[in-house]
């Protein structure tokens, strides 16, 4: 277990900054996806606070990002100090497996033996004492051969995630908290998520996985053999003047499947996927109630406002305005609600409709209406 | 009783235009006020629509406009027609005595006798045959010496409305529904507004008042003769080259009091007001809820959607949308929602919170945010 300022050795820090975020528009646009957006009001974006969050522990030439190629510009804007080299460019989204995988075959080929950490470029993370810690616990377990992942304790009975059940304590060197996977559950009802917290054997799944990348591929090729010969073609290629070759010719070629289904759950049911408890708060900001949620703490009940320059009148709580604009906004008697103003398009909602905001880009790409997406 | 084309004869019409009308804050603005807008979705402004109602009354060329200066190149845009002759301007607002004191003056001056008619510019009317007999009958009761007021018959218990209490007919020629005012009682609670409309005996004020000029003068002459000098001295000025030089002194100084309280009412103690029941669709569209009912009729329960080229996407019922900003707008499970999307400013309130819309603009005054106002 470590707690120092000196990046842990070995490791290397993958940050998959892929999804646009659907439950958040117009605020997450296509061109202008959930990690480009600062939604804590940290006065950066998520992907910059998680590019911080993972400096002190990989150092700032071992971080990679996977992104798309039409965010290369606005992920460099927001990380000056990201390398060339650390940069890895999606010509279409292909799912984490391939995103991940991709990192892996990479960072295998450069430096074999090297334990990488995958963490979301769009979840929103408070506590960094006790993150540093649970990741280094995750790199000794990857250390010992294992899967590690980082699964919060859950502070509520939340149906919006899925859970890891973890009841058995493992015995590894340097990983005191780490517990046994016995597998990964979908999102449940809320009578059983209530049953998964009151046993204390359920963590939220965040999706945080940290192995030895030699480790994530042996499993990939187990159950997607041919999706790992794609990615090992492009790794063969990638430090290479073919690279542009081989991309245009592979990548799009190649399956869509999350990693929780290629390598997280596999693992699981051989016994090779360990978790780390994580005592820091959590949250994926999967729609704008996760947001004004985020902003309400303790007895504050005003609305939370975000957005530089916003000119909010209001007398109403518990809800979220998102002012992209510059426009004056006026909020009468309304509690509960969500109001999302860019130049383009305006959304009101409230946040009990907050996960419905994906029926409306489903309702705007059928219309037609791409010029907001 | 006359319900031909032919104008009725003696008869001005004149509408004062004046009023923000703040409670419908940020549609309505100092610069552009209620009755410039089209709150109907007829197609033309409220003006506009009040002087179609009123042409084939009084005839073109005897319409009077008063409004501020500020509004003069607005309300010529509205109605070409309208000659200089019939426009009067004030150089700030000083209430409607003054401003149908005013007219009443001038037009006495020019034709001794004439009978006016003054109806407010941001009312919305239906049904022109029922409007149009009610204001024959009521000419015929200004011919006669009085002043006649046209009531409208409740169709509901409002409580936005002033009731004029009227149980006994009149016997005036030309004028079989006049009724004699007994009293104007001022906005009731919904307990006495359900007696009211029970009773069958109240009316609703609409603030529709007939008569001769002269009577209109005398009658202010006795409440408010320092108001009345004013006025005479305007109109005595007003068609000759003086005129710009008397306005300046003269109007600032006059009294501000609503012509219900110099004339109306002290009329009705003198039995000298008598009503004419308005069986027609009458409503002063106060507020955002009034045009959600306005546009909700039957069995529709979709949202009204106020605004050329408006993209709203919703799946809630009972409200109103004013899409002013050419931005798409969704609006997802929120019923009895009132959104105002303009190019500067938003407001997001409910139907049973759109009286409190004026209390936002005092408080972007206070604030000193007059640029939204």
């Amino acid at each position: 277990m470590s707690n120092s300022a000196e990046p842990l050795e070995g490791f290397y820090a993958v940050i998959p900054a892929g999804g646009i975020g659907s439950r958040l528009w117009p605020l997450s646009r296509a061109d202008a996806p959930k990690f480009l957006h600062d939604l804590t009001g940290s006065g950066s974006s998520l992907l910059r606070d998680t590019w911080d969050r993972l400096l002190p522990l990989a150092g700032e030439d071992r971080i990679m990002v996977v992104t798309g190629r039409a965010h290369r510009a606005a992920v460099e804007e927001q990380i000056p100090a990201l390398a060339d080299l650390n940069v890895v460019l999606e010509s279409e989204p292909r799912d984490s497996s391939a995103a991940i995988g991709l990192a892996a075959a990479i960072l295998e080929k450069r430096e074999p033996g090297v334990i990488i950490g995958s963490f979301a470029a769009d979840h929103v993370i408070r506590g960094a004492r006790t993150f540093n810690r649970a990741v280094a616990e995750a790199v000794a377990v990857a250390r010992a051969g294992y899967i590690a992942t980082i699964g919060i304790r859950p502070t509520e009975a939340a149906v919006g995630f899925g859970y890891i059940h973890a009841p058995t304590p493992a015995s590894i060197s340097g990983a005191p908290s780490a517990l046994e996977v016995d597998a990964f559950v979908e999102k449940p009802s809320a009578r059983v998520a209530q049953e998964y917290v009151e046993s204390g054997d359920y963590l939220w799944n965040a999706g945080m996985f940290i192995a030895k990348a030699s480790v994530i591929l042996e499993e990939l090729g187990k159950t997607e053999p041919e999706l790992l010969a794609g990615l090992q073609q492009l790794a063969d290629a990638w430090d290479t003047p073919a690279r542009g070759a081989v991309v245009d010719q592979v990548w799009p070629k190649l399956k869509k499947i999350a990693i929780d289904y290629s390598v997280a759950e596999p693992a699981a049911a051989e016994g090779k996927l360990m978790t780390i408890p994580g005592e820091f708060d959590w949250d994926d900001v999967g729609d704008f109630a996760s947001i004004a949620k985020l902003h309400s703490s303790g007895f504050k009940k005003d609305l939370a406002i975000l957005g530089e320059g916003a000119r909010v009148l209001s007398d109403s709580s518990n809800g979220v305005v998102v002012s992209e604009s510059g426009r004056t906004i006026a909020v009468v008697g309304v509690n509960d609600i969500v109001i999302v103003d860019t130049p383009d398009a305006l959304l009101v909602t409230t946040t009990a409709n907050a996960q419905r905001v994906k029926s409306v880009v489903d309702a705007l790409r059928s219309a037609g209406h791409n010029d907001v997406l």
